[in-house]
């Protein structure tokens, strides 16, 4: 007997339409086993770098094999290219606009294909799903045991991002804001590591400077050690440092913005 | 081995509080096989038009065999029936109200059942949540292979309202706004052959008059074709011809409405 | 072939994030036949209260053997305690922090247990997000067929609160609002059972005194049979009778709060 599949979902379509499900169906009447998964479909529309961000934290948790497929596509119908990655553990399928980045970035890269072959599309009415007509039914067949080789050549050219990295200079960590999550927490590139190496424990205080902006908190195993309205720092769900208001929202009060510099010190 | 059946879920109960998850468990406790895909629970409350529109895009494209349930049911608990709806490839259980009414226009009906067997029910503690009661059980028998006639009788003066056809006349083509989407975009129910026939082709420019108003829009391939703020015609995810503001929200500049007759014109 | 265990989801994570989708991932890693089902992951924010209803009231329909997952967790990385509820039917897995109470109030439980048991456990590098590093692991590894022994020692002195009990004296009942809906229906402790021994029938009308203010209103079968603005009370989908306003929200016109003591009479 075949393996079930994993076919894990994300898009920013929201759950309100039809569209989602037209998927579901699509790939389940061509791989009746696949075992589908949503990571999210309340992606911000269009916003191709939260996507990204998301997919790849979610990502790897999955089991080998698990197939993603991604749509988050402000230019579908247009001369933008639909791709499928290969990386050791993982499968990806959808649009070459970034929106893989961070996953390519986390995981093993083996192969990137553009997807060419029509008899794995369904036939097209619209213009403007891709996410049916091409993804999901792509998605199937690689969960059917098709090899990634068949949906096209391979190409270099894809459009990758990378997240930056954060880097140590004389006791200071210099990072920056790559996601801000629903409830305001600013998430850094900061990771405990970093912090390990300027000497920054549980309990330490750290300053923090943000786009001028000057905070000073507390480095905390967890949000449960502080007092509302205060700013306190923890490794979050993410493995990186986020920069928090407790019960409050940090993103508004500092006015962070994605791509925001931060420069962190141990407080004496 | 017994094939394992889905069975789709439609609901406008929103996912806050527990009943979409009783009916789950109510599902998989009769019919343990079941594999059960969520179709939407963000249906406007009480907006059995709206619901009939999502279940009838989504249904088709889900495998022979599917077993659809929609509630979305302002009458329960009164004298308003329960049914199923057999047809060429698919089951749907719910209301006698008109939610299948789309569905029935683009599927083959064989038979509609009226559901009086008790034995497929709940024991029935409340009048308010057929879903969990009626529908749910009835749903997850059938997908254990109960035959659809041991529901009930035969009945033929059910609920049925049609999509509105569009027209063609003297190169202009007649037709209403039968959808507003989540973005705005106001859904017709005009086809890409029906632009064909007056000679509109991709790149053309259409005139639309809408309760009064003139607007004229190019008709493009997709989204990606326009500037923020104009408006676009494009063939949408639903396979009918959708006006909308791109990036804005189209409902809202034309105040439009379902049901508002719209007569479309090739521009010189 | 060992039975497909289902394992149902309820957090306040919402799912703009990766988090839910991380614990999947986590949880199919470890549990390849995991049958996932979502309860709620819109349980208002470290609502534990709200959580405990919405839990209760879903997993009394589950199949046998279902292992819940909770996880409205404000005090996750603090010295609150990891749990595991047994109970006749179920497994229930979360946070020592009442989470559980009404669950163990519907089902008979046999043992709570402490999860110390770190080879269950993923690795540590975030102490914010227990779902994923615990719950989830513990969960799954149930799933496989562990011993719930094996999580930690059994315990006695967890967290656990009872839904009130309502109380019939002199030809009234004298309860409380344990709960409001997501339409702003209060929710109350009293039953149909109760509404007999008042000798209270559908088409009674009952007066309601609740926190000072009175209400008259017919006791009903279904929402169905009341005109928009009217107060009317129905045995809702959770069992209890519950003061709605037929299309409008009784909890703002009432100012109702969770706790609010209510005393009902049949009005002459």
């Amino acid at each position: 007997m075949r393996k079930q599949r994993i076919i894990a979902l994300l898009t920013d379509f929201g759950l309100k339409e039809s569209s989602v499900a037209a998927m579901k169906g699509t790939i389940l009447s061509i791989c009746p086993k696949a075992q589908i998964v949503d990571i999210s479909h309340e992606i911000p529309l269009f916003d191709v770098r939260h996507g990204a961000f998301v997919l790849a934290s979610a990502a790897t948790h999955f089991p080998r094999g698990t197939i993603f497929v991604g749509v988050v596509d402000p230019g579908v119908g247009t001369e933008r290219r639909g791709i499928v990655v290969e990386t050791e553990r993982f499968l990806a399928v959808g649009p070459d606009n970034g929106l893989f980045s961070f996953f390519m970035d986390r995981e093993r890269v083996k192969n990137v294909y553009e997807i060419k072959n029509k008899e794995l599309m369904l036939e097209q009415k619209t213009h403007t799903f891709h996410g049916l007509t091409i993804f999901s039914p792509v998605a199937a067949h690689l969960a059917n045991g098709v090899e990634p080789g068949l949906v096209g050549p391979k190409i270099n050219n894809y459009i990758h991002w990378s997240i930056p990295r954060s880097i140590i200079k004389e006791s200071a960590i210099f990072g920056e804001i790559i996601h801000i999550d629903q409830f305001g927490n600013g998430i850094t590139n900061v990771t405990k590591k970093d912090l390990r190496k300027i000497k920054v424990n549980y309990d330490s205080y750290i300053k923090i400077k943000i786009d001028g902006k000057k905070v000073s908190a507390p480095f905390k195993r967890s949000y449960g050690f502080s007092k509302t309205g205060d700013y306190i720092c923890v490794i979050g769900s993410y493995d990186f440092l986020e920069i928090a208001v407790n019960q409050g929202n940090a993103a508004k009060k500092l006015s962070l913005k994605i791509g925001n510099k931060i420069r962190i010190k141990k407080a004496n």
